[in-house]
């Protein structure tokens, strides 16, 4: 039997499953619609894609190496212990439920961006590096911590949680029930929120004319894309807020280099190079720190995917 | 000859050096004025401390085990890269130049709020916890990462600067150049600013009576101490600008349990509890996360010469 994984990441709307070979080539996929109703709808759910995808391929679904990436705060034991922005998935037995309904031995389950963090360490941006932190932006913001060359987990397994670092002290409020936390302000609805703003407010001409007072982050991008100078200024704006946060992780951990990806990399052309411009500035001794690298993630979607199912391999 | 090692903390005013045998007891100290006028004054007067110690207890300078800590990012090969609260010192050789200076073959250095953390988790309040911060409040606040029950230095040896984690947008401008910085928020200086604040605009009546405008941090302790609920209140606060940090190091770094020591601890009384109150509703996923424990620490102002002493005795 050919030597492969398999990986899936839960994201908040979809459930991407990859078939992976030992040198990281992604041998087939499928995506399903999330199904995160409650602990056992995820669980059903998640055994249904990956006995599908293990008979389309002959593989025996009890004993191939199977990751799975969850948002939120996974448990050592695989349990999904809190999740923000999948609020029917808190208390999931994801590990101990796919062994059941798989009659498995094992099965790696953990958190998504730390999972994205290990397939960019082995096969993407920060290839090589020993010290660097993954910063998945998307509906929140992941993290994923690697200090000498390993995937930092803390004591219950819930380390990384860096979307919910607060950056403004008695700021906005969050999904998570705390306020001020960083993913308040860099995530496409906090790119909309902004421009619906200076929109309403009179300050953003440009873009009003061209998509109304309910404009979104999409259109944002599109109007950045096309020089809109205010468009150039909101993401320049988010671009300093994600710097912000990579500055306080920075003096915390002293990571070397930042790898940014996730859904909004739609953004990153505009986001990234402003993040870069302001991240200098935001450090505590900077010149006396060297640089920190931030970088574009390479390998897209399915990082998350492909870190399970790499995991999966490893630990098994 | 008893097996002993040196352990030295230069601090903002002060540098305490101690002797310490291998059970974690001191068997004398020495207590110098700090010279960080620039890198050589420092160096020289480390030297003059620590041969003056030797010689009154007949110890070889050359060989003992000897351990520095410095405020500030210590860089991994001994060199004080930066620091906010000793300028003079940024730059400073320290272990190279000690090795120069007393014919040695090593000196350890490294940051002082790591090497208090190394201490606390051997003989101190940390004891037997693999995943911890020490978290120091004095001039600035120090910090010390303890993950799987290793000293986690980072990059380049300056990980743990937490007080420069910035939890105000934009906020106030710190000693290292930036805003924001928590360590702006929850220290003597800060306490002294506020509680001048209050009494200015006309809040804080008792106090006025009491001391004037020109109150101080230990004026505000003393009137806690005796009840008085302005400055209860404001000691209320700075509990929750400190809960509000470690929140935030808990999010990332998920340790179970911080140790707060330093030259604040006058404070302690008034100010743990409060940040105990504060702590689980700032939390991430509090229900699902389990306690997260905020110890006084125990070995006071020798901690960080204390674990200088020991990592030196551990590296040497």
């Amino acid at each position: 039997m050919i030597d492969v994984a398999l990986g899936v990441d839960v994201g908040g709307t979809k459930s991407l499953a990859v078939v992976l070979d030992a040198t990281g080539h992604v041998l087939d996929e499928s995506r399903v619609a999330s199904h995160a109703e409650s602990p056992d709808a995820l669980v059903e759910a998640l055994s249904r894609q990956i006995r599908q995808l293990c008979e389309v391929h002959d593989l025996d679904v009890s004993t191939i190496p199977l990751g799975v990436g969850v948002a939120g705060m996974v448990a050592i034991d695989g349990r999904v212990a809190f999740s923000p922005h999948l609020p029917g998935a808190s208390g999931a037995q994801v590990a101990s439920g796919l062994c059941a309904s798989l009659a498995r031995q094992s099965t790696v389950v953990d958190n998504d961006a730390n999972l994205a963090a290990l397939a960019e360490g082995r096969w993407g941006a920060a290839r090589g590096e020993s010290h660097y932190v993954m910063v998945t932006l998307g509906t929140g913001i992941g993290g994923g911590i690697f200090t000498e060359s390993t995937l930092r987990r803390g004591a219950h397994g819930f380390a990384g949680e860096i979307g919910h670092m607060s950056v403004v002290a008695r700021g906005e409020r969050c999904a998570c029930g705390a306020r001020g936390c960083w993913e308040r302000y860099v995530s496409g609805d906090a790119l909309t929120r902004r421009a619906r703003e200076e929109v309403a407010a009179g300050r953003a001409a440009l873009l009003a004319a061209r998509y109304g007072p309910a404009l979104t982050s999409e259109d944002v991008a599109a109007a950045a894309d096309a020089h809109v100078p205010e468009a150039r200024a909101l993401l320049d704006e988010m671009g300093w807020w994600l710097a912000a946060g990579l500055a306080n992780l920075a003096a915390i951990l002293d990571v070397s280099c930042f790898v940014v990806g996730g859904g909004l990399s739609a953004l990153a052309n505009h986001l990234l190079p402003a993040t870069r411009g302001h991240l200098d500035g935001l450090l505590e001794g900077r010149a006396a720190r060297g640089e920190v690298e931030v970088r574009d993630a390479v390998l897209g979607a399915r990082a998350g995917a492909m870190g399970a199912a790499l995991a999966a391999r490893e630990r098994s």
